[in-house]
């Protein structure tokens, strides 16, 4: 546990580490290619964009077939699995929060599923290489992938 | 694997199901309630507002205190398991679409990993007992859930 984020005052841990008995089984389907390494990554998306990073998702083979469809130009979801979270916290006080806050009412990737979401554009598609290019992500370089959905409205914003 | 769809004409499945050998792995945090069983679920989400339904979620007494800071009205991303999901299939065709498409082009349940996502609505709170309301859904009764995370818009509406 070493690598892991230390806990901070106010914050709450639980006894065990949920982890350490799943319910279910995830497989990562590939991986999220960034400029960015522990120590200079964005502190959000929208300041990954301003840098105009070279970024893309290389799919396994295995998967690729499933890319079918996808379009250069569409937004799509990302799930992304963060593979250095604690899992543990069920309140946290982020440095640049004022006091504690519950896990499920922050966007931190300190949760019991580490499954970050992020919308992005599709820039380029490379169906035989397997190879999505993105517009920007702020996540590190060699990033675990989850899932990648259609971005719809009707589904992904709040109702009118 | 009775239980599961069966394969349609243009659907392609992997040689061997993904999900028996995971790389990670995921706690079910609690469970939506809502009104629909298999045959009676609307079929978008949409749909299931139109009905009005009394759905809620209710979160495991461990992670209660993770709902702090979680507001009456608040928009909120639900990440739930999909668990009578395929996850052999890459290519798929869906009833309603005509002709065959790869699975991270859909927001089927049968993918790799069947997170589903859905922003919602917050309509109530009882932090004592672990139940977020919410205004509608469209899964099954008692389905996993997987994570709470505020909506953003700055992460979750493509770039302008």
């Amino acid at each position: 546990m070493s690598d892991l984020p230390e806990i901070r005052e106010g914050e709450v841990a639980l006894p065990r580490d949920p982890s350490l008995e799943p319910d279910a089984g995830v497989v990562f389907i590939g991986r999220i290619h960034t400029p960015w390494q522990r120590g200079d990554c964005p502190r959000n998306i929208a300041m990954a964009r301003e840098a105009k990073p070279d970024t893309w998702i290389e799919v396994k083979a295995d998967f690729v077939p499933a890319l079918a469809g996808l379009d250069v130009g569409q937004p799509v979801m990302l799930l992304y699995w963060m593979h250095n979270a604690r899992r543990d916290l069920v309140v946290q006080a982020p440095r640049h929060r004022s006091g504690p806050h519950g896990t499920f009412a922050l966007r931190s990737p300190n949760r019991p599923n580490p499954v970050a979401a992020s919308t992005v554009l599709i820039t380029s598609l490379d169906m035989e290489a397997g190879r999505v290019g993105i517009d920007a992500i702020d996540c590190f370089d060699g990033t675990p992938l989850v899932d990648i959905k259609p971005w719809l409205p009707t589904i992904d914003n709040p109702p009118a």
